[in-house]
């Protein structure tokens, strides 16, 4: 089959480059560290090594359309606008960069969640669903979203930060600078969190008395413990995936979504907390019985998601 | 001017029947009052007034097409499938009902906030302004939401419920079911609620004096004072500007807008809220600098909004 276009995922430890066919199926595909380094112009390391990786996949030819998935805030024009976590890039016109390195190729740039989003509408778990939120549980929360079999993109590029809507304005603070971000309590920092907290609590004996400190007590641990069937672990991923499924029927109340693709780096957590958000979402979404039912489903893409959609976006645009 | 449409608005107490000509100038109207009767079909009793309307502006011609917009969430084929301010409306089928009686016209159905906000992006404050939120305050929150230029239904045509996005999951109960929904804080049941609540916590001793008893204090007492410069009522008046804002930016960071248009029934205490909310919005937005400033203006178009959007949805449909 055709190769149909190049995918790249810049993320803060590696870059993923691929080539698809026109099935989704990945071809071809290399891997490299993600430079942290700042230079003038903003992106231009990054931009070299992802211009090696291409001249390694691709070669001189410059025919197919490349996708670059970036990790923030992404404009329409492809600047990454606003990126806490790959700082060496704010501000980056990652357009113009790879252009310079590649003339006559052309290249298409869009947050890493939204491209996420497009490989699971075009070829995983939200096929057939033209109106559906990708959710992708990290450190934070990314979102994708899809409404009317379109990606959501906003006036400047940056719709689907969804990790920052605020559902408890008293919470804890984000980095962001407001309190009680979603992203606070129903991702990988959130079960930290949330863990932290019950084991100082005294909500958490078995497992403190293994670890010795409450403080030292990391979300991996309470997964672990979780999936061994420790009741008070339970608890608190119940806990996570009840404000997991907060969001999602905030989610639903806005867009009208009627399925959400869980992704990301959480994923052994993730098989524990859709269940959890499952148990909850019902109740909570407004004019449940005039609906159907909001699925909360696994991506059908693992970690290069990214690559992939990035790759489907600039064969389809 | 040729004629364009006509526009229903499906109120609680009346329903506001006008044509349109090409510019969106209102060339005849008429109003009645909901009948509020349970019947077999639901709806059948609305229909019929609605009907009677349009044959006292429209004749026998049925050329014109006609939007109706009403107060709940609307199917894509025009059933209200839930409408917990017009229960006798609960599951009626607008569009086969109209078109009973009246074949050969064309009726297309949708949500009031919804064709609010078409009236606002076709001929209001949001012109100019693809990705936008329209916002109706009055006792609850309404919405309605566009992105890339196009109005955003969703799965089933619900989406804009807004209101019932939850921003504080320890809040008062909501009628939907929820604790804490943005409609219990930033809407006219919200001014009246932290009214009552500051006046029974001391904090509008004048106000109490005036008025006899803390309990009795509602919205329009505050919205007065506030207005006359009292700065206990303008502490309240700033309170509920602060959860608009909070709310404003959470659909910020979801769709990303550029604009957000304040209408619906709460003129009065509006001119007060949106410099209140402006005041709190720019601080709580994630990545401001790398945005526009997100605008909060009033509604062009007042208690005629509804019915001049659903004349124009039906036109553009």
């Amino acid at each position: 089959m055709p190769a149909l276009a190049a995918g790249v995922d810049v993320g803060g430890t590696k870059i993923e480059v691929l080539i698809i066919d026109e099935s989704g199926q990945v071809v071809e595909r290399t891997r490299r560290a993600t430079p942290h380094v700042v230079t003038t112009p903003p992106g231009a390391a990054t931009a070299s090594v992802i211009s090696e990786a291409l001249l390694e996949l691709l070669g001189d030819d410059t025919s197919l359309p490349v996708g670059l998935g970036l990790p923030g805030m992404m404009t329409h024009d492809g600047v990454l606008a606003y990126a806490p976590n790959l700082p060496s890039g704010n501000g980056a016109d990652f357009t113009g960069l790879m252009r310079a390195h590649r003339p006559g190729q052309r290249f298409v740039c869009a947050n890493d969640a939204d491209c996420a989003a497009v490989a699971e509408y075009v070829a995983g778990s939200a096929q057939g669903h033209d109106d559906f939120v990708m959710v992708t549980l990290g450190t934070g929360i990314g979102g994708g979203l899809f409404s009317h079999g379109q990606l959501v993109r906003g006036r400047s590029g940056f719709a689907g930060e969804i990790g920052h809507m605020v559902v408890d304005p008293r919470g804890p603070r984000c980095p962001c600078g407001n309190r009680g971000c979603w992203e606070r309590f129903a991702s990988g920092a959130g079960v930290a969190r949330l863990a932290r907290e019950a084991a100082i609590a005294g909500r958490l004996p078995m497992l403190v008395e293994e670890i010795g400190d409450p403080e030292a007590i990391r979300g991996e641990d309470v997964t672990r413990a979780a999936e061994l069937g420790s009741a008070e672990a339970l608890a608190v991923v119940e806990e996570v995936g009840w404000w997991l499924a907060l969001g999602i029927a905030n989610l639903t109340a806005i867009m009208d979504i009627d399925r959400v693709v869980i992704g990301g780096g959480l994923t052994q957590a993730a098989s524990l907390l859709i269940p959890a958000a499952r148990r909850h979402l019902e109740g909570m979404v407004e004019g449940a019985e005039a609906r159907p039912p909001i699925e909360i489903v696994s991506a059908h893409f693992g970690e290069q998601a990214g690559a992939i959609g990035a790759a489907f976006l600039a064969a389809r645009s």
